[in-house]
């Protein structure tokens, strides 16, 4: 089954309503075999082009996960990347900003963690909780002690919206490739992901409080998250929306964009220039004699 | 004798042609003793200034210093910042990038050292080199591993200025004050000031071949300062041509233009909630008894 990337992508000027795109989507693996199959034919053609995108050091690569809480994005993560030298991939949890970032502009501890040329770098949440997270709770804003005054636009969101963009434009100028997934769950699958957290011991340290708190607030984050794919996403950097209550078919619609990305790219070896390759060839002979 | 600061920035849309620009001003103090009066003043209000803008903890400032070498950047930052608590200021020195700072965009480094709310950030020299020592030796870009083929513009030059732009504007939006210093020294006042280095052993230190060679590069510096000062000065962070073929007015003015932007952000000490007064007065009586 052939995976077309294009239908998960959200276009330039997309007006996103997140009820309408599907969390289960069709197919994309006749079987567990099939999946374990594909997945690992992605994973080594992966492994391959990181290779290839290391010695050629003209890009980098950046990968945005944003997702509600267990729709997958640290399985998706671990899964797709597990494949990769971990020295070509460096992947960033953002948490509760600490007290020195809060005393910084909202990009700044994000723009810290971005992964230089030859690299392949993961957000784990990103700068956009910053128009998710802190506009459903808007009381956040206090703590970062935000005098909008100075914006240029009324809504605070929209700001941010064209700081981020125009962030990724002067990245996207500067040689790095953003793509970013938003992992779609439904409300219900959440229900079944957080109850088997409750019972399965083992994975109950991933469950708190907090989450359920969060969930409460399910409709808002829709439409916060719709309004967010809306206006940030753009051709050189896109977002793309996973249906994720299919675990497995998440995984391989993920390593099917982040391979394309870096197919994209048309990186080649360094080539040897005519000199260098001389000089090669008399080390040889010294080696050899 | 009143400093016009307004006299020494460059408008929204100017054409700057340094030719035109002084590099010795009219008089802003009558005498040596004057002059230090003055500055004991500014340095004064700036420290106390600086006090009240680390309580507030609203904004931030940064200033940047971009010359021709020995045209005074140093000394000014010494004279003018001495008096202000070194806890409330941050001076960084941009010199050569390092290797790892090559592998990122040309912004990466130096938004590390933003300064954070309630600090005065000091760049001696800054991202601004990326469109002036680069622009007059493009070879330098070959370090820099650009692949110019994903910009928006033609030009790779004006593709910087939108990112430096974009970034002082989402800067500026989040509540850090820019204002940036060209110290205008005329070529001739450099050979004067380059011969008391090599005459002065104390002085020796200062002085290095590279100098030279760059002294020998003078009109295209001209040429791409002009250009940079004329594209990126903005409403919300001017650059502020100052003459500085005489030091001690140079000071004067960049002195009365850090005092004037801090003024104008309208600062107060945080109030003191009635509930928060309650309890001071309770403690204050348990400390009293």
């Amino acid at each position: 089954m052939k995976i077309d990337s294009s239908e998960y992508r959200v276009r330039d000027g997309d007006d996103v309503d997140l009820d309408k795109w599907p969390t289960k989507g069709k197919p994309v693996c006749k079987s567990k075999d099939d999946y374990k199959a594909l997945l690992e034919d992605h994973v080594q053609q992966l492994s391959d082009l990181q290779r290839l995108h290391y010695a050629c050091n003209r890009h980098a690569v950046l990968l945005i996960f944003q997702a509600m809480d267990a729709a997958g994005k640290d399985g998706a993560i671990r899964h797709v990347m597990s494949g990769v030298n971990p020295q070509g991939c460096q992947v960033f949890s953002f948490k509760h900003p600490s007290s020195i970032e809060l005393q910084h502009d909202f990009l700044w501890r994000s723009t810290r963690d971005l992964p230089e040329r030859g690299r392949i770098g993961i957000f784990n949440r990103s700068y956009y909780e910053e128009v998710l997270v802190v506009r459903v709770h808007e009381d956040l804003l206090k703590a970062e002690a935000v005098d909008h005054t100075h914006g240029e636009d009324k809504s605070i969101w929209h700001d941010r919206y064209r700081s981020i963009k125009d962030l990724e434009k002067h990245l996207h100028a500067n040689g790095t490739h953003i793509v970013k997934f938003f992992l779609h769950l439904s409300k219900d699958e959440q229900r079944k992901r957080f109850l088997e957290r409750i019972d399965d011991p083992e994975k109950n340290w991933k469950f708190s409080m907090a989450d359920i708190k969060e969930r409460g607030f399910w409709n808002e984050y829709m439409k916060v998250y719709g309004k967010c794919l809306s206006a940030t996403s753009t051709k050189d950097s896109p977002w793309f929306i996973v249906p994720a209550d299919d675990k497995e078919s998440a995984r391989l619609i993920v390593s099917q964009i982040v391979m394309e990305t870096l197919k994209d790219l048309k990186m080649s070896y360094p080539k040897t220039s005519k000199e260098r390759h001389e000089e090669l060839i008399t080390i040889r002979e010294r080696l050899a004699s």
